[in-house]
């Protein structure tokens, strides 16, 4: 695309920040941009200070380091939840995936992510000693590992399985009735919700050929 | 989709307002809510004061409507251009396209959208008086009408000629015809038989610049 010349240094910077979030081009950021232009003006007001409120005032629960909006989320406050089942997971989607599914009544652990050599992100990087020490407290009798089916999830399970290893907990991996590839976060709500049922063995999962 | 529980009002209310933009679902505003905060918290300050400028300041000019940033859009401004031709177009977005072409030197009038019963959106609707006030203040020599080839476009063409005839102006209307790069073999009947009933003498066809 050639470059553009914009009649306004503000419709400029408007289109310049819109454009950096994640799938828009400068074409859908133009379209955004005039977009508000075209609805009220409480429309921007509301939406700026929706974003802004979000990113100052947002929360990690201690816990489990999902979003919340207090220092402990609604999942980990449940007493009527099963402590004891721990679902680690890369992000707040899956949280959200998961709990879709209605299938799951333990709590969660987010990562952060997952180990990514290529990327650059390493076990440091990753809520991985919070979920060590949540182990060690001794309340935990499983943990169940939930993270994408790629190469980078399962040298996450890999290393988490040999951390919790020393605590004699069960360990077990989501069933990958999930298209190896695909993003938790897509998958169907029946098919992630067999794939926690269904769950195996961490080391039953990983044998090949009997 | 069902229903989402977030895990967060504030985060709830980010996705509400972003899912209110044109062409963002609610799953595509999560993962832009998500985005903010995996960014530094600058990015989302610069993304909302850039928004809140471009709607609380935003001009236009009071010339042609297009977006400016002080009074009079630098086009207008430009006294190297040539004013008694005045290029009719929709919106801004068109503007920039002409602009980008480079092959027009006249100025332009924005209307804010073409006829259209269907949407409620009439004469009354439009910078059309603006537009005669302008033809009528004896300047203007000719009016290129650059609207959209649909219904409402030539709608909007005809309505805009009948009010511009007691003013014996020249009246023109961009061609119609085939893309250039496109195969004739693909092209729809009406777009073909118009392009070869406005034919035009092949010396002028290799003409550039107005």
């Amino acid at each position: 695309m050639m470059s553009q010349q914009y009649p306004s240094v503000l419709l400029e910077n408007a289109v310049n920040e819109l454009a950096a979030l994640p799938g828009v081009g400068r074409k859908t950021a133009l379209r955004l941009a005039l977009y508000l232009l075209r609805r009220d003006a409480d429309y921007t007001e509301r939406l700026s200070s929706s974003l802004l409120a979000l990113r100052r005032n947002v929360n990690y629960c201690r816990t489990c380091h999902n979003i919340c909006d207090t220092d402990e989320c609604a999942i980990c406050a449940n007493q009527s939840r099963d402590h004891a089942i721990v679902c680690v997971v890369e992000n707040i989607k899956e949280v959200m995936a998961v709990e879709n599914t209605l299938q799951f009544r333990g709590v969660y652990h987010v990562l952060g992510g997952v180990i990514s050599p290529v990327e650059g992100i390493g076990p440091a990087d990753l809520e991985i000693d919070s979920l060590i020490e949540r182990v060690a407290s001794g309340t935990v009798k499983e943990v169940i590992l939930a993270l994408r089916t790629t190469m980078e999830g399962d040298t996450t399970n890999f290393f988490l399985n040999r951390k919790l290893e020393p605590y004699h907990i069960m360990v077990s991996v989501i069933a990958r009735g999930i298209s190896v590839g695909d993003e938790i976060e897509y998958a169907d709500e029946i098919t992630l919700g067999r794939s926690i049922i269904n769950r195996v063995s961490f080391n039953d999962s990983i044998k090949t050929n009997v």
